[in-house]
């Protein structure tokens, strides 16, 4: 079958590979959309997020949906030609974390696309039958590929609280940040403000419910203090995925409040100015993934609570890959998601 | 009256300025010991923490103990003769954050002791009579005037939450680390562990209720780690004032838990590696002083349940100055706190 | 100018008394829809609640919306001709439950159209400016006068504490229950179940959002449980009234979560059993009218997230108040919400 | 082996049984001593609590401690000779609510001494070997039969939520009132008051924390307010068993604030004043036993912190389990926790 593998930074190649077989508890999916993350793209471009490095060929992509092709013995939760959304990460269930339940900080988790496991940018792959969720017909293979990002974004909200009436921010509005954006508003926030380079993301932002859009320029802080008299953001939430964005939120939040980080920056430091997240006596918390949302994010799929179909800006056959991946790290043609199909 | 001025980093000199009168609803402190805190130092050493710089001969000073020699028009809760603890900031009470009752984060705090207001080294202050405390006769005015980072440290516990039966983790066992440790164990805390450079600090931190101690060296994670069966405390508490502490205390914790900071860097930036804490989804909260802990505070050292008496290590009278805060400056004699007698 | 006092339980009486002028910091609001609330009723047919007692005639009515007449000496918020909703609880700012900003846990409040407090059935009505929030043209009077239930459901949801992708039950769908069921839906809440006696009722619950209701006869716990997989909603709100509705809350729900008590039982006692409680592990808790949730409630009417000009069923002329009373009392012709116009 | 069986209200049986075989996984323990329980004598007194109900002769008891007589296949966590303190409730860990870890609340639990499961009045008891704990030398027998209610006051303090400087009431302290009295000590409460109808009882609440106390006598409410400045406790946990205790905690607490309930009534029903209760806009929480406390609650033993040794002021042998009963219930000889060893 075919399979898409990176050898090195910028070198990504089609390869045949063997069909895998489901094992007990297992089941095969035929991958039908693939989302091209933007952790993706950092192994694309850098070959490491921090200290996880590609050290060997390795398929990427954790962003998808797909068929049931194929159940192994003991399989009882779906069944051939289900279509499913995937839960890509896979928890040891024996550690410490798994014991609070808290899978997402599992210290031995396997995560789909992230060496040295290999991920869904291939035409089949196994996987454990407890981590698949059958989605109803309405939801398409697209959407199904998106329900990840939102699924981060739903839980980047659960972990910043009690979100009701209260004004928030979103720094940059790629697929995570819009995704936060509908999930807060879903959760009855009051006032939503986005922020971001791209003039296109931000008129999508304002179509998906972001009351107050600025340009993330050297004013941004300023703009966005005096959009909410002067106080600053109750929340903010960085999906920028660039250290500035992180100290603009320290810069507008109000003092007192909370800081929500979601982006994943190039340069694996963090730094914010410590007179000022001590003068104000911030939080700020770290979104790792995404705990107990895909159940939730289907269902506000369904229910048309959120749009995330509107994140795909373009489509490529898996023999374009590269150009895919090239589409989504130069944002060429006003691309947001990009999507690999099979 | 006698007083002490900073004119520069270093420069501290002995000037006799006017003895103030206390307006309506203020009293006139005649000032009996300040404490030389880690931000006094600062000064000192560097005229400025952050965007905070001496521009103009300032008095430091906020962490001290009196009595009342005089009270103004209007003022009923207290009388002359009273020995008083002092809360060290005058919030403005009309600002959105005191409107909140946040008043540690007052966005027109006037700080004692801070640029541009004078502090406490001096025989008279005039102070709001609504920010003084009585105390005891039980407790000493030392004891008064280590009231300060004791309601910090209170104040720092309060933020992280319930810390019932948890194990946290102290690295810095200064005033402020101490009192962080004493207020954890007050409130029920767990295991606790204390880590310092300074084994004399480490010392007294097994005498103020640590159950263990480390070195803070080279293998202070893995030390500290190790000691909480491989899981890492729930919560740590950096009170170093080094941003190393700060990476060390991302590391060491657990996943998904918190570090709370609370000391003062000389560099103005906080920096950690963005992987550890976002794999680690934590959150880290920032200490501002204090919230409504003075009383509290008092309660703890009248009970018994807290011995901050033992902070102090050395007394200088008010001529000297120059040489307690050498002596703080670069803990001398393994100073700990040192203090000025008026 | 017109008024209507109740004299006795059942004797409604239109009487003139003098036009009130506003004092420094009041406006004069002329009334022009005012609800009957489940209050007045109890008033109006028992002339009490609890030790609450109608001893003097008393004018009733705190649902209502006006225009601004006349504004006293001071008054900056609002002019002449504004349209207005109302907070109808006067807190005394004084106690210590002001002090901690709970104003509608007041010692002291002064709750319009409860004794011994004249309310809303007259013509003008002078009252704190400070309490008056001007309403968006796109608010219709009988909308303004459904604000008042509306802020209490969405406070009662925010008593809640988090509700999202929570299962819930609302028992008991007038202007109360139906408030909850459509504030707990902008916050998040996963499936929404709603109980009433009356087929009409849950039909509009349906439409307001409730994923699914039943009849609330003999079955009605086992029905929701069932409905719930067994397992029972994570939070059940009571807003019958009936302490019959409280047991079954208690019954159906699940071990461990939460019970919300929001009806006014016409038998001052609530009573549960007491095995069940314990064994189960609940938390109750009480709604106490509302706090802060006026201005969220105009927000939500006016970007169209609730819709509570369905409430109303009936309107008669201030003439006909009696008829409006007994209308609301006996539920006749199928009524909800009966409005009166000025 | 000799064991007591209940056989009818008031009718306690030495009987001669067989003795068990631990099966795999489980421990056999020779049980030292046994607590007579307030639900044990509602048991003797009754023969049900609520539809609890003892049909067949039941083995009572569920505070007690032993020695590891042998294990059962597979077991590590102890050996023969330890000395330990049992867990007395065996959850299914199959159901909902142990799937959240909330074993307490288990819808199949087996509680030990509850119909229809056995206890532990007898000479050996098989036991998950998962649920016994090993106790130090430092800690008694009878201590270790304490640490059962011991559990269930610092289980009730962890559901109160933050106490740390709160005010607090406990109504009714004989082994629970007690054991939540120092539970909130330990965690750091403000003042606390502690009431109950037996001076002795008073006495010894002073020697182990309380501030003040009073007896429970028509005026209790008003002393209780009045020596709280007026306002009311922040938290009353009711420990009588009472529901005048419940009614009074309503009465009592400050507005706003919260009631834990966790005595068992006579009569199954809990019967508050709907008005008071909902005027004062109150949280009632109901303690369920316990829930992850019993290794905690060794510590607090192990390090003095708490003394439940005290508890204890009456022993019988075996064989005058009749009398133990008796003295219990009538409180005769000023009896708190009677205890009978074997």
């Amino acid at each position: 079958m075919r399979a898409v593998k990176l050898y090195a930074p910028g070198d990504l190649r089609l390869v045949d590979i063997e069909k895998p077989t489901p094992g007990p508890g297992e089941v095969l999916i035929r991958v039908r959309e693939v989302g091209v993350c933007a952790s993706d793209v950092h192994y694309f471009r850098d070959g490491r997020i921090g200290d996880a490095v590609v050290t060997e060929p390795l398929i990427l992509g954790h962003e998808f949906g797909g068929e049931i092709a194929e159940v192994g013995p003991g399989v009882t939760n779906v069944r051939p030609g289900d279509r499913v959304a995937v839960e890509p990460a896979i928890p040891c269930c024996q550690c410490d974390m798994c014991a609070e339940k808290e899978y997402n900080l599992c210290r031995n988790i396997k995560f789909c696309g992230t060496p040295p496991y290999d991920g869904a940018f291939r035409e089949f792959i196994a996987w454990p039958a407890q981590l698949v969720v059958p989605i109803p017909d309405s939801v398409t293979m697209g959407e199904a590929a998106m329900l990840e990002p939102l699924a981060v974004g739903v839980y980047g909200v659960d972990i910043a609280g009690e979100v009701r009436g209260k004004t928030i921010a979103v720094l940059g509005v790629g697929a995570i940040g819009l995704s936060i954006l509908q999930a807060a508003k879903a959760a009855g926030c009051g006032e939503a403000i986005a922020t971001d380079l791209l003039p296109n993301r931000l008129e999508l932002a304002r179509r998906l419910g972001a009351d107050r859009t600025f340009v993330a320029d050297g004013h941004v802080v300023d703009s966005v203090k005096e959009a909410t008299g002067g106080h600053g953001p109750d929340i903010v939430f960085e999906a920028a995925g660039e250290n500035d964005a992180v100290c603009q939120a320290t810069q507008m939040v109000r003092p007192g409040r909370l800081v929500v980080v979601g982006g994943i920056p190039r340069d694996d430091r963090m730094t914010v100015t410590a007179s000022v997240v001590r003068r104000k006596g911030l939080t700020i918390k770290l979104i790792r993934r995404s705990k107990a949302t895909l159940r939730r994010s289907i269902q506000m799929v369904e229910a048309g609570q959120v749009d995330v179909a509107s994140y795909i800006t373009h489509r490529f056959p898996l023999e374009q890959i590269t150009e895919a991946f090239v589409t989504a790290r130069d944002r060429k043609d006003a691309s947001l998601r990009v999507v690999v199909q099979l």
